[in-house]
């Protein structure tokens, strides 16, 4: 080994940790960080804008490695160039509480931006990623500071580009002329069936000239000079998004089964493994990695130097713009304003004074007129039904492709991009993305939502047409299952506020919910405002509290309810009294923070010994039993909806008072 | 008006239908229709072969209007050319009951082939038809006798084409040269925010090109002639799937709305509407069409003489291929051939026999290998993880873009798209197809899921590595809310097997299931065999059974449990009967199916009297709490797994026996 190692070495050993951790692991994917070794390297060496010791620094470049498989690409070069993430760490690869999972996770581990593996969603991170700078450049920087300027690079594979959340995210980013943002495409025509060419034989250069992207056809991934070229000529392009196209070989050095679907998904073996260090020429044992290697890897020193003429020129803008400085830091630490807790109090208790009846849609978006004067880092947007979702509000203004100062995207009829896309937005920092669409459309950016779960992320979703109340669209947009499928996603709060003044603390909550994603769920058609005392409305955010209580406040009967049937519930309440009966009813807009809250407080909502119970909720029934118990009973429904006006589907479907009054006297044995 | 119409007349009365039907509702989508009904009137008329008098007729051509928001135009065309869909059908458009509900709805209405609303999911079906008639011609089709030769045209939008199936789905249909798939692209400019320039911007010429596509670009939509051109150009290309770009005006006809968003979504209102009058000519009462615009829309006669065509050309054929011809129809009558009864029985019986210990995907390749030889309507295939998920069997053989002659479809890495193209298979007629992915990426497919659950098709997929079992691959990879997430999806089976019985008797069932789809969620890991007698046997149908009692069959305890937690179930039981207690264990497959017993059958399996329960599942507990009642308990997990080896993942989040033996006994007060 010469003294000062050539690009090839240096891949050399991203190279074998790979092979070497999958084999111990027994389990992993060597084939692709084999294949993207050689280009990775120069891209994290010569190109990226990154300091080892603080992965925090907020104007670092962010590399997306969006085929998460290759994890093993990612680990090696963390740890090649100075990362807090050790040799020992590498040898526990994919093993229990390790840093070093089978995908790269978020949190776990310095220097990963985001979890990855779901194909196609960390493309569009990294186009999210790219609407970020552009935002945050375009709304802090000042001429002669500029002090947000990073670049933000993604490596892709034939999966992810295959996946339909990369037409959306690329589109939209070629549209948003995201200039900075640089995708390489490991192309390898190799996807897990085999040779793609029966199955994917689009002519993907044009496809992304087709987008208004810069093309870099026809490079060869495994020549570092090429790649610098194609690099530097994306970096210098800075109107439109670039892609590089490297020609590569899947499992490049193995001589077996390089090239073939074979070393995607398992080990390689040791004979392969040895035959392979012969091949390449890599005479050292498993995990070692020459110090010649280590220090032509080394990036810390360089990095540190990078950041510190940052520091030098933040410093010299925080003293020329202090209220600027003050307030992109402040966003960037995730950190609400000062007055946060002061506005927002006020702002619920002057909905409660207003006590006006409204859908629940409206209520949100009056919140956000409310909180949103607050809140520079609330960035909303909708999947193209703004209108419908009440995503604007009096300061919306809309994010165009040659104005980035805005706070609101119109993310067009994509709603996974736009869920991907808002959880690159939060791990970027800065913001508190929000996103519309129909509820019953919450399926098609499902997985995004469960990685914003996964990864603890604050984002919100504002999903309004919540049930069989949106009437004549009929049952493919009539939400049944839906509100379940949410509440049982891990680490998902599900808001379904009832009138505007739980709409209002449900917002509050997820605002404040710094590692919990909310799904807001909310009414198309007006519903009444409910009466409240003080304690009552600060017992909302325990999500389900005691709403009208029995006149001893010891009922025989409990109805729970949530959203639009609350009021119903009220009413056959009522009914009941009126028949000499006392019913409590409670109100769960959020069922996952009731779970949350001790026994004690449960028990006081729901006693034990009031068996007597009707939940009442116009969507999937199964989920109930877990609250009304083996005696009670619930009102919803378990099949699909129907075409007809909303009211006229609420009678059919049997949400009437006559039939939750018929309900709590049937499981009150009458 | 002329003794025989013009395009532009017969166009107007669709115009006029839309806009009277939505007012007369108030409420729909006028603006689409009447931007189409100019190409939609030429297609419908001059192009397509399709008989009124009978809609389900094989060999028709087959038209998908992917923005199923523009219903109206659909209904008017049913409507004006004879098929049985009234005018008083049409002035109940969007009220209960009705065949003319908001968006189209598949088996509602005569001629609607598919349920579309949902966007992107119309051009995917489209994609879907066209490849079931290109395999079912090369499988069928003798020289000299093209009994199956139709076209597929489709009706698409901006919306459509920003949504990330299309991608999938038209990449997939350049690959594999569906050159008789039509698309007329309805190019308005404008999305429900208004117009897409800022959104959308696209060249969606060239990136159809790099799909491979014949692109016949920058045809005026309102000119018939030009249209007519364009289709016939379409037609004659018959290798490469053809897109007309047709240039439109939205709400074309209206004079102050036209060309805007504003007349999208709602009622265009009385005075727009009178103005539309007179600027457009037509001095009729609303719902009125002259006789002569009937005379020139009825496509009945001519209808029937190219189906009664037809039948001459499939009696010959008939005559030549009697086997084929047998085949064929009983496919696409729906029928399973006379031996599935008592040849899948016997494959039962030897599975049975043969007790072996098996991961339940190796089961389903097994129960693959022992149903696909009786059954040539099966088509698989896997969105690129066929070895993983098992879908390949002995008889499979690859569809290829130069053999459409098979029976396995390489989906590539595009869940979504196989999941609507599956759903147009089945509406197609001839097949029953089915799908494999991971069980976590049915998030990506869930819509497409949704839509075949409510068009209640036998859709059928393969989703395997079905829990923390997964291992090493980590959260992103490891289901935890799937299994319940889709068990409240209205109409869908969802069977969760423990062994390669219950596997073959899962696949049996969805085979047979007419109209409800199945997921049939399978494990990664080897599970071991359970000893049934005959009767246990045969109760696997009925979604849960007792498959190992008490020995005087009066348990103390209930532990359900589904899948890998079966044998867990077992051992513990064990193990409580070692302490002398007696334990019950319930194996419940498919809790769909077990809810729709009746009651006797429920209360033997569950006695109200056996209050203490225990569910074991590796997924979410909230569902369970259904049949474990207030006393009972539930060992599932509620949070998100981890990159560990499956083995230590299981004892890690507790699934064993120590902890189903103590909660047993702590359920039963101990």
């Amino acid at each position: 080994m010469s003294q000062s190692p050539s690009p090839r070495e240096l891949a050399n050993a991203v190279r074998f940790l790979a092979m070497d951790a999958v084999q111990q692991a027994n389990s992993g994917h060597p084939g692709a960080p084999m294949g993207m070794a050689d280009f990775a390297q120069v891209v994290w060496c010569d190109f990226m804008k990154h300091n080892p010791t603080n992965p925090a620094w907020w104007d670092r470049d962010r590399l997306v490695l969006s085929g998460g498989h290759a994890s093993m690409l990612l680990y090696a070069m963390l740890h090649l160039s100075g990362y807090d993430l050790s040799l020992d760490d590498i040898k526990n690869f994919r093993q229990l509480h390790s840093r070093t999972p089978g995908h790269p996770e978020y949190g776990l581990t310095p220097g990963v931006e985001t979890t990855t593996g779901p194909l196609g969603q960390g493309i569009c991170n990294a186009v999210g990623f790219a609407l970020a700078e552009k935002i945050l450049a375009a709304t802090y920087n000042r001429p002669g500071h500029p002090v947000v300027d990073h670049n933000t690079y993604c490596f892709l594979g034939d999966g992810d580009l295959m996946e339909g959340i990369s037409h959306e995210a690329c589109s939209l980013a070629g549209t948003l002329k995201l200039g900075k943002l640089i995708a390489l495409w490991d192309d390898n025509r190799i996807s897990i069936e085999g040779n793609v060419d029966e199955w994917f034989a689009d002519d993907t250069a044009k496809r992304f000239e087709a987008y208004g992207w810069h093309v870099v056809a026809c490079v060869d991934g495994h020549d570092a000079e090429a790649v610098r070229q194609a690099v530097a000529a994306a970096k210098a392009e800075t109107e439109r998004p670039s892609i590089i196209c490297c020609r590569t070989e899947i499992g490049h050095g193995a001589p077996t089964v390089c090239g073939s679907e074979r070393c995607h998904g398992s080990p390689l073996g040791a004979e392969e493994i040895e035959k392979a260090r012969e091949n390449l020429g890599w005479p050292h044992e498993p995990f070692h990695v020459p110090d010649a290697l280590y220090a032509g890897w080394d990036l810390r020193e360089k990095g540190a130097q990078t950041e510190a003429s940052w520091d030098q020129a933040w410093a010299a803008y925080a003293k020329e713009f202090p209220e600027l400085a003050e307030e992109f830091a402040r966003r960037m630490r995730g950190e609400l304003p000062a007055n946060w807790e002061e506005e927002s109090g006020k702002f619920i208790a002057g909905v409660r004074d207003a006590a006006e009846d409204k859908a629940t849609r409206k209520a949100s978006q009056a919140a956000l007129n409310g909180y949103g004067p607050l809140l520079p880092e609330l960035l909303g947007g909708s999947a193209d039904l703004a209108g419908s979702n009440g995503t604007l509000w009096s300061g919306s203004k809309h994010i165009t492709p040659n104005d980035a100062a805005g706070n609101n995207m119109r993310y067009g009829v994509r709603e996974f991009a736009m869920g991907a896309i808002m959880n690159a937005l939060t791990l970027h920092g800065g913001f508190i993305p929000f996103g519309g669409t129909f509820l019953v459309f919450s399926d098609y950016m499902r997985n995004a939502m469960r990685l914003a779960a996964l990864m603890e992320l604050r984002t919100i979703y504002v999903l309004t047409h919540d049930s069989i109340g949106v009437g004549e669209d009929g049952p493919t947009h009539q939400p049944v299952e839906h509100v379940s499928s949410l509440r049982i996603m891990p680490n998902m709060d599900v808001w379904r506020p009832c009138d505007t003044v739980e709409t209002a603390v449900a917002w509050k909550c997820a605002i404040e919910s710094e590692k919990t994603p909310s799904s807001l769920v909310l009414s198309r058609q007006g519903l009444p405002f409910m009466q409240r005392n003080a304690e009552q409305v600060e017992n909302i955010v325990k999500g389900g509290y005691i709403l009208r209580d029995a006149e001893d406040g010891n009922p025989e009967a409990i109805i729970i309810a949530t959203g639009s049937e609350v009021s119903l519930a009220m009413s056959a309440a009522d009914a009941l009294a009126r028949k000499g009966r006392s019913v409590r009813v409670v109100s769960m807009p959020c069922a996952d923070r009731f779970d949350q809250q001790d026994d004690a407080y449960k028990l006081q909502v729901l006693p034990a010994e009031v068996e007597a119970r009707v939940a009442v909720e116009a969507g999937s029934t199964g989920l109930w039993f877990k609250y009304v118990g083996g005696k009670g009973t619930v009102i919803g429904m378990d099949r699909y909806g129907e075409s007809a006006p909303g009211k006229t589907l609420f009678e059919f479907f049997g949400f009437t008072v006559d039939n939750v009054v018929e309900a709590v006297e049937s499981v009150l044995g009458e």
